[in-house]
């Protein structure tokens, strides 16, 4: 694999990912770009130079073979591995994405954190919800890799800095802040108000 | 306010909208392209074409006045009226999105819907819930701006080609699926399972 790949690209892999498991589901063996293309709506030679960024994959005149393709995407974005995740803030959006579940990314939660006293001590979905004052104690004894962020705004820097004193390298953020963190730290933000105001922007215009 | 403001643009807008807000609850009064560069991080220069996609905000040398830019953006972003919204798909995300609230957008939640017999006719939050049946109906006497979509993604293009027919003109969808929609229409995707997969994808890198 290349080095410099871009967010852009980086964001239309999962994209693929879902267009060519709906062609595996519907028995298609074989795809062009010209056909992706028309499916995703992104331009065929969009599509040729995404793919080759990883590599070989297609022959001319002749296409992609879709489970090959697949399996190779799978691979390059990850989900042929299991991860740990952890999450923080044990609120009901938080109790949403538990329950949601990941599709085929294959995470496990691994622990609940807050600190509510009332709810520290009970159980969500079979994980028991510990004391937030612990995180440092648990993340020394534990393998984790990402930490899904579901604290209140103003919280949710000092819990990400402890996070990453820890030594944690990716971090899922749901809080409504941006947080600061260092290049290498991979911090992904869903936030949600700002997702509904670029709604409220084009329904206006 | 010229015409073509490009998405980019458009997406920066809730940012610009946070950190006004919050340099107002801090008692700042007067800013500048140059500091907010460094709190919002992006390049001074960005900021101050942004800016200008909407009018003269700043004077040369002066910088900006904090609360009078705070509200050209309310007014540019239409956080200044009401919207009406209803959910379809009751599961647990819809739910979380419900008692998550909205922020400062002034969205009122109108109804919900979902086509499980055990759901229909209960209330979540004071809300009832109706029969997805009756959708048709409903929209005919109902004024309703935006329809937040949490159905399983094989049901999600034939609800929002539903409620487009109905005239609906924006859809905020966190169905896994990517909808078509015609250009008139609004489709804002919250796809949670891509922003994880992008986790994967960077953790691995």
């Amino acid at each position: 694999m290349k080095n410099k790949i871009s967010m852009a690209v980086i964001r239309r892999l999962p994209k693929y990912y879902r267009y060519l498991k709906e062609m595996i589901d519907k028995g298609v063996d074989r795809t062009s770009s010209r056909e992706l293309s028309e499916i995703i709506g992104f331009s065929a030679s969009q599509i040729r130079q995404d793919f080759n960024n990883f590599g070989e994959f297609g022959q001319q005149g002749y296409g992609y073979n879709v489970k090959a393709l697949h399996g190779e995407i799978v691979k390059i974005i990850g989900l042929d591995k299991e991860y740990n995740m952890i999450v923080i803030g044990c609120g009901n959006l938080a109790r949403a994405l538990i329950n949601y579940g990941f599709g085929d990314v294959g995470f496990t939660i691994q622990a609940l954190f807050d600190n509510d006293p009332a709810k520290i001590g009970t159980e969500f979905h079979g994980v028991e919800i510990l004391d937030t004052n612990i995180l440092e104690t648990y993340l020394s004894k534990n393998d984790i890799d990402t930490a899904i962020l579901c604290v209140p705004g103003k919280n949710a820097q000092g819990i990400a800095d402890r996070l990453m004193v820890c030594g944690l390298k990716s971090i899922w953020n749901f809080s409504p802040v941006d947080l600061r963190a260092p290049e290498e730290v991979t911090v992904e933000n869903v936030h949600l108000v700002d997702s509904l105001m670029t709604i409220t922007y084009l329904i206006n215009k």
